[in-house]
């Protein structure tokens, strides 16, 4: 019989009508003859709620209490979804992180997952029942509760499918699929039918938020068939994430992602001397201010231009640290620019095909767009542009590739 | 080392302010030396919300979801209070009733507690924690979440206290202890230094709803001291509930409890003849109806009359099971009566003082309450009277057996 392990977010489980439309879907599922492990989160609002409570009692809330009180949101929903299938005849058995025994590490608010006793779950499912387990939380081998931090109810139900061996993880989301980007920027963008979990972290990571990495990473990990779709679509077969298959004729660009919170630093002038970066980049990383993306040039006279970026809103911060660091270094100058983004093609195709940077440029060129950095990885080529120039762009690379159509 | 119990109920930490204040209270026992270990309930009306939650998605929650449901309530309290604790300096943990390891029967919604693991109680008290623990909840062999019922945090408190032999049970409430009688019926009630569990037990079953009486009794058995104060006055000393004492001079009575929600119903001219009271209760029970009082006297022509009390809001439906029941006995007629009410006096004393039945008696005479019904116990006489009388009933009571005044 086939396992499908499915996950519904806050925002699908957020009152009780969705409450009964989620159990709806999941009794169909069943009715079909497919076995089913529903992994649910909080309703939406109520974390934060609970966190609101905690920042009203202890200024910097003990992480271990923190989870206690966290952990009883995804509790509420597995209890009431449980109750919405039974109402409908549909047998159905709750479980909470310490029930199941999802096993995790003691890193308590951003916990790992270590391990799952499937026993129980494998019984109820012989027994013909729905099985729904609360996502987010686990259970140390001390038994103190865990909670697995942000996108954690993804990562449950990932590392459900993975230890059940499910066929598929479906992901209900308020999104019907992965797309090529942004629809509300290239209104043509289409939804993609497949995507490889190595474009789907490049994706992720660029800003398409529909999937938290650590659930992609965990999937491909475990290839464990990844499915995004929609939980008010009744239809929709959404986008299937899962490992490039062989002999399956691949598009050479999947997607293009972008990111508008990118601002730029750049010392000109820098001694070109070993240690260089880490002496400009470790006061920044000292200060906890994340950087994206290096480029270093070597120049004529002995000394080298670095250039790296920030997320915007820890453009001032950074460049208050900068200039500190410029003039222990005998840097020439320092300057920033705030009003630039990052635009990325991924595509697996692109380990096999030569010449994608140059068309990418080329069609950047032809519609007046400068590029002011670029990097590349092995499936992603970035560009940095002027902020004016983003949907252009974005639309230009769309049509380049020819991204409307399918492949 | 001296330790005590908590317990708060729902009102006590129904919001971050009480739950602030508690702390507080709970931090200055820890300063003065004490080992605590404090019981919370849900905040006030938590429970409510949750349950009209479940009854908007299942027609009868299913027993087992709707303890993993209602069971979270306690649980963001014991968070929420070992985080107020931790922001005063005073180190504590919480603990969810599965995590103490309170082993509980599988009566789902109105378990009994089998066993309580105190290992790690012990641990924590003798590392200087204050150990925080969810009320209510248990769990069983098999690791589901129970729920104990009505004033199951009580019962959950006086457990804790039995097992880990403390000094007392401090039952946290909103009134400042036992009192002689109502104090909105006799405004000359007093409040009571002490009481012992009988008596306790006979004032809690005739109404005076400070503690549940399934507490109590677990406190008579396991002779565990029980005190009732206020969790909003700082000073009192509330009401001890423990065993009488050998050598202590014994007031004759302690208390004065009354019941206005009682109905009476008469079956005249029975045939007197063996299993008579059972053919006449049998139906009332089958209805799942309560009987309160019986009183049978034979009659002269070889019948009987049969009189029993029930609650209120029960007396229609007793009356007519009643009628068709007394067509098959062939008894004479049915007679009802639903402006009736029970008081009762209460006291240890009784037992070695004769007399007092017929001092109680003369003096409702004196002031011409006619007596419709009496009934008896070891330590409790109750007379049922109209309805009209319940007032004169119990101030004429109390002056009479003066009990304004401490003995």
């Amino acid at each position: 019989m086939a396992l499908y392990v499915h996950k519904y977010g806050g925002t699908s489980v957020g009152d009780i009508d969705r409450i009964n439309n989620v159990a709806e879907r999941v009794h169909k599922a069943r009715d079909r003859g497919e076995d089913v492990v529903v992994v649910v989160s909080a309703m939406s609002g109520e974390t934060n709620k609970l966190v609101a409570l905690a920042h009203a009692v202890q200024e910097r809330p003990s992480p271990r209490e923190m989870d206690v009180l966290l952990s009883t949101g995804e509790q509420v929903t597995i209890a009431l979804l449980s109750m919405a299938l039974q109402e409908r005849g549909c047998p159905a058995v709750s479980y909470t992180g310490w029930q199941v025994r999802i096993l995790s590490d003691a890193s308590h608010t951003k916990a790992r997952i270590e391990d799952i006793d499937t026993a129980e779950i494998r019984k109820d499912l012989a027994e013909g029942k729905v099985v729904v387990v609360a996502g987010f939380q686990g259970v140390t081998e001390e038994g103190d509760i865990t909670t697995l931090g942000r996108g954690g109810s993804d990562t449950t139900a990932v590392a459900l499918a993975a230890v059940l061996k499910a066929d598929e993880c479906l992901i209900f989301t308020d999104v019907d699929g992965v797309y090529t980007t942004d629809p509300r920027v290239e209104p043509r963008a289409r939804k993609l039918d497949r995507i490889t979990f190595e474009e789907m972290l490049e994706m992720a990571s660029l800003g398409s938020k529909v999937l938290q990495i650590r659930s992609v990473e965990f999937a491909g990990k475990y290839n464990v068939p990844l499915r995004v779709l929609s939980s008010f679509d009744e239809d929709g077969s959404g986008t299937l994430i899962s490992y490039e298959e062989a002999g399956v004729e691949k598009a050479l660009i999947s997607g293009i992602a972008f990111n508008r919170d990118e601002a730029k630093l750049t010392v000109q002038g820098v001694p070109d001397r070993p240690g260089i970066a880490s002496k400009i980049l470790g006061p920044i990383a000292d200060a906890n201010i994340e950087i994206d993306m290096i480029v270093q040039n070597v120049a004529e006279d002995q000394t080298t231009d670095f250039t790296f970026t920030v997320n915007r809103g820890e453009y001032k911060k950074a460049m208050e640290i900068l200039e500190n660091t410029c003039k222990e270094l005998g840097a020439k100058k320092v300057r920033g620019d705030e009003k630039i983004v990052k635009v990325s093609i991924v595509g697996v195709g692109m380990r096999s095909h030569a010449g994608i940077a140059s068309k990418m440029f080329d069609a950047l060129a032809k519609e007046g767009v400068n590029i002011r950095m670029i990097s590349t990885s092995e499936i992603k080529i970035s560009v940095v542009v002027d902020e004016k120039y983003l949907e252009l762009a974005v639309r230009t690379l769309h049509e380049a590739f020819d991204l409307e159509q399918p492949h």
